[in-house]
């Protein structure tokens, strides 16, 4: 079943540098997580139409909870830029981030959120939307499909 | 003024495996994190009486806006225990978490959380109690006085 969702999401045709184009670089971090046994997450975060940072959950293979696809972007897109916060900078995450994650995106002061799926269980949004930093605009739903069912698929097979 | 403070903490009578005596161990991480002129906030984890994890602000230092004591400390206690969860475990702050962290030690489902100082501003309280997982139980204003000097001496000594 991944490997026709892979096929799937690698046969999609997208705009140069549209929200969808990174989404999909998003979806396939997500895979990688899949292939892995984790939860199938994946993030990017972008700066002037480049990539900067690829992440994707990785909370059982290090054991750590908290590494969480954006966490880790964060922290990458911050080293590769040299600089504390990610002004001008967008990430693409496949599902809405949770609580933590939002939080961090908070200190961050990133300029721009696109997520995929909506996760109305943890979702950062089922609290307070200004969990947000007010400076970081919001986008929901991009390749949302798509993002859904990489998640479906995992737990349909876990089950 | 930060010598005097230091002073003072050490010489802090208090009884040994009680709260006010882990929250000095958490102290004394501030204080670390002060000397490095970060943001004074401290935090170990604590289990079965044991610390587990110690850990201090590292936001500049690591050029991570992320890399709070408690997030540290989380990743820390999960690897020493090699475990997932940090049932049973105490985590002592020197103040209270902010969302993200507060969002972290939901995915922890750690025991207890204890902390000093009170985060008008940031704290997860701020935003909803029920941030915190239902299994962890909340005390906080331990050795409050002293986890918001160093915080109020810090910020003094910036103006």
């Amino acid at each position: 079943m991944l490997n026709e969702l892979t096929r799937q999401i690698n046969s999609m045709k997208t705009r140069v540098l549209s929200p969808e184009f990174f989404m999909k670089e998003a979806l396939k971090e997500a895979i990688k997580a899949y292939e892995k046994d984790e939860i199938p997450v994946g993030a990017v975060i972008v700066a002037q139409n480049q990539v900067i940072a690829r992440a994707h959950n990785l909370t059982e293979t290090l054991n750590d909870v908290t590494a969480h696809a954006e966490m880790q972007a964060f922290t990458a897109a911050a080293n590769t830029l040299n600089a504390k916060y990610l002004i001008d900078c967008t990430l693409y995450v496949t599902l809405e981030p949770c609580i933590m994650c939002a939080g961090a995106s908070f200190w961050t002061q990133i300029s721009n959120i696109v997520y995929g799926a909506y996760d109305q269980k943890r979702g950062y949004s089922t609290v307070r939307h200004s969990l947000i930093h007010p400076k970081t605009k919001v986008v929901s739903g991009i390749l949302e499909k798509e993002c859904r069912q990489i998640l479906q698929t995992y737990f349909k097979a876990k089950r």
